[in-house]
């Protein structure tokens, strides 16, 4: 049988087995469901060896186990290293679920379930390709090292610690990683950029202690005043930031791109919907997709200060408090951006004030080199796979995982993503569309063994 | 024996009277001392017929008891209505007490308790006062109306109950409230000004739901920024609020009161010392004590929106919120403010977001007209009372009651207070200086006295 036949045939199967995975609850944040989380990286385990892996491992972490397996076997052949994660996230709020988060259930041409796209189905789709290709061939086409962790939706420690010990071992041409989106419904995609995130928090003290605002208000700094007052001047007039040399590294689209990511099927329509603004705002000369994928920004994540409860408390409080990050794009430094940005906000405050300024975090941006051949393979086969014409993506958040691997290995990342940006990643009634489920399976098989071929 | 010599050889007597008052720990706020609130109203109406007030009587409300008594057997003299409260504060945090806070104790000429300064302290000068004056002289020297609330601290709605039941029996010549505080240790003081406070609340809204800030930063309008932007609108470069027509009716301080008040014994040593800020902040023209008693503000005293925990989190919210006052001078009409304060920021907010405005309270500055003789009498009887020289000061703060009660009555209302502004009146270690408890019932009793006097 051929390896599209094959695959056909196995659709019953191969999703009766997902179920199977989805029922174990491996929510890595909860210490209840450490016996899951063992249960889970077994199945795993056995499901590789069944896909004709070898030296199978499940390596014990301080934390949640790590699954390795490779296999060697097709010398002079292109290696491949896969990353994924059979870890979940918490289920709750359970009374916002249709169906019961660990029963698996189709609805309307969906998958629902926790871990459905993110991210059980989606390595799902890997270890049912390779199997499909054991199957039909006899052997894999390509040589493959296979990390599946247990700790990506509460960190990666334990990944990086196995990243270190085992860099010789884990050395491939090239990485796949199945953990995002296609741009929408019917459009395969692949992601070749993703924005660097720094994080930081601020502290601003005026009074050394809270004060009655009757007493003392009209005749001292008012901490939250002075925090929105330096706050109101991160952006000009055209929504871009004011910080000092913040655009200054930015790579500027060519023309060639630009015109490529406008002319994506991407939706403004719907994305307007999704955020229910009464208008949009971004910075001025770019479009919005440009806005989310390609430039930098600087976003306040939250703020706090004073009486936040009920009702009326007449305080001026001592301190004033804002979460800001920096989305950045490339070629800018995060280390540098995180310089310039502390220095900016201290110039613009007065002199009636401390400020404790923080980073919380700094990551760089990323973006691949898309004419790379392994690139083209990749979009051909997700053509060949789906049916469809398939796109190349940026997206507007950070994955640390893959700017890391690429600072590490320094080879192409491929993004290969089969959930869609409202499938409730993280949210109640999280699922999957079998389209992309099953054109992913064919996809990722097509892509392995076109990978095989000069 | 006259009066004051009366008084002196009572010091004792009265000191142990004030401390068994003390003992009794009525807190308002709590159901559990629901019995020690009765027996507080119990102990007050005693001690009132003690000093010769007739138709004592216990009212009972929907909440704490009213205490009322009067005494009308002086024909063609003034009749003062007194105001206090029997009621305290919480104690908690009970472990920052130096010593328990119902067990009242004298250390370094200050009597520590919860409730010795605010407000049991100052009601019982008033009650020494009246009973030396009815046992020196045989009977009261003036009319007298007394009125004891026991929810002061818990928003006083019994007592506009009752004042509205009672309007009639409770008319007075003046109004006598001892609940304030002296301008300094040493310095007598009549409060003859008050701020007004209005107190607003505001939610802005721009996306329908939170979003991820690396998916969405950069194209959607943040309500945190926008909020700070609108804020940082609020003031000009001279710290004056930039609300049209907030200045309109303001009532400029005339010379010779501008004179008084920058004349008056206050330390702006000590002041900058408890606000403890890196530098002073308030409208340019002004002296600190016109910013805080004479000058109108609009004050941030909250702040919140996004995520406010620990470490970070990649939200842009839907909503972010403020709480907002303003303090006001006469002659401004807080419904008027109130308007054009809602206007000014619907004004500076861009069509990207939703405003919802609320008005949580709205209050009248309050200004008495200090030349009437019965201020004058009040300043002399200070004088007499403490032999200091006595002043008339203001307050940034506000106290609805006297507006109100202003308002109801169009009679004098004469604050006379023996608190101190660092007594901790609603912190742990309250505490009232003996040199104020005894200077206070002298003066009083001095002053009831006068007031019989043509």
């Amino acid at each position: 049988m051929d390896l599209i036949g094959y695959i056909e045939s196995k659709r019953e199967d191969n999703l009766n087995e997902l179920k199977e995975f989805l029922r174990i609850p491996s929510v890595s944040a909860k210490s209840e469901h450490k016996p899951d989380i063992e249960r889970a990286a077994q199945w795993v385990a056995g499901k590789l060896r069944a896909a004709g892996l070898e030296n199978v491992e499940i390596t014990p972490t301080k934390m949640h186990p790590l699954v390795y397996g490779e296999s060697l076997r097709a010398p002079g052949k292109p290696t491949i290293l896969f990353y994924g994660h059979y870890d979940v996230q918490p289920a709750e709020p359970l009374e916002l679920w249709t169906s019961p988060p660990f029963e698996p259930t189709v609805r309307d041409g969906n998958l629902f379930g926790r871990g459905t796209a993110d991210d059980k189905g989606q390595v799902h789709i890997h270890l049912k390709a390779l199997e499909a290709l054991l199957k039909t061939a006899g052997k894999l086409p390509i040589n493959l090292k296979v990390m599946i962790e247990g700790e990506e939706e509460v960190g990666s420690v334990s990944l990086w610690d196995f990243v270190r010990q085992n860099r010789e071992r884990l050395k491939a041409d090239a990485l796949i990683v199945s953990d995002t989106a296609m741009l929408a419904k019917g459009v395969p995609s692949i992601t070749y950029g993703l924005r660097g995130l720094n994080y930081y928090q601020i502290e601003i003290t005026g009074p050394s202690q809270d004060l009655h605002s009757g007493v003392f208000g009209g005749g001292v700094p008012n901490p939250i005043t002075i925090l929105a007052e330096t706050i109101a001047k991160l952006h000009d007039a055209n929504f871009r930031a004011t910080v000092p040399g913040f655009y200054d590294d930015v790579a500027a689209l060519s023309r060639q791109e630009r015109k490529a990511l406008n002319s994506l099927p991407w939706k403004e329509k719907e994305f307007r919907k999704t955020v229910g603004a009464p208008a949009l705002c971004g910075e001025k000369g770019f479009t919005i997709v440009e806005q989310l994928w390609a430039r930098p920004t600087i976003e306040l994540n939250g703020i706090w200060g004073g009486y936040i409860g009920e009702g009326a408390k007449t305080v001026i409080p001592s301190k004033a408090y804002a979460k800001i990050s920096t989305r950045l794009v490339p070629n800018q430094d995060p280390a540098k951006i995180a310089k310039l940005v502390e220095r900016h906000i201290r110039k613009l405050l007065p002199k009636t004030v401390h400020c404790k300024f923080e980073v919380l975090s700094t990551g760089k941006p990323w973006v691949a080199p898309y004419s790379h051949p392994i690139f083209q393979k990749a979009i051909h086969a997700l053509e060949a796979g789906f049916g469809k014409k398939a796109v190349f993506i940026r997206e507007g958040g950070s994955i640390p995982f893959v700017t890391q691997m690429h600072d590490t290995f320094k080879v192409p990342c491929v993004l290969l993503g089969f959930g869609l940006p409202d499938e409730n990643a993280h949210a109640p009634d999280e699922h999957i569309a079998l389209e992309n489920y099953f054109g992913g399976i064919k996809s990722i098989a097509l892509f392995y063994e076109q990978l095989a071929t000069p």
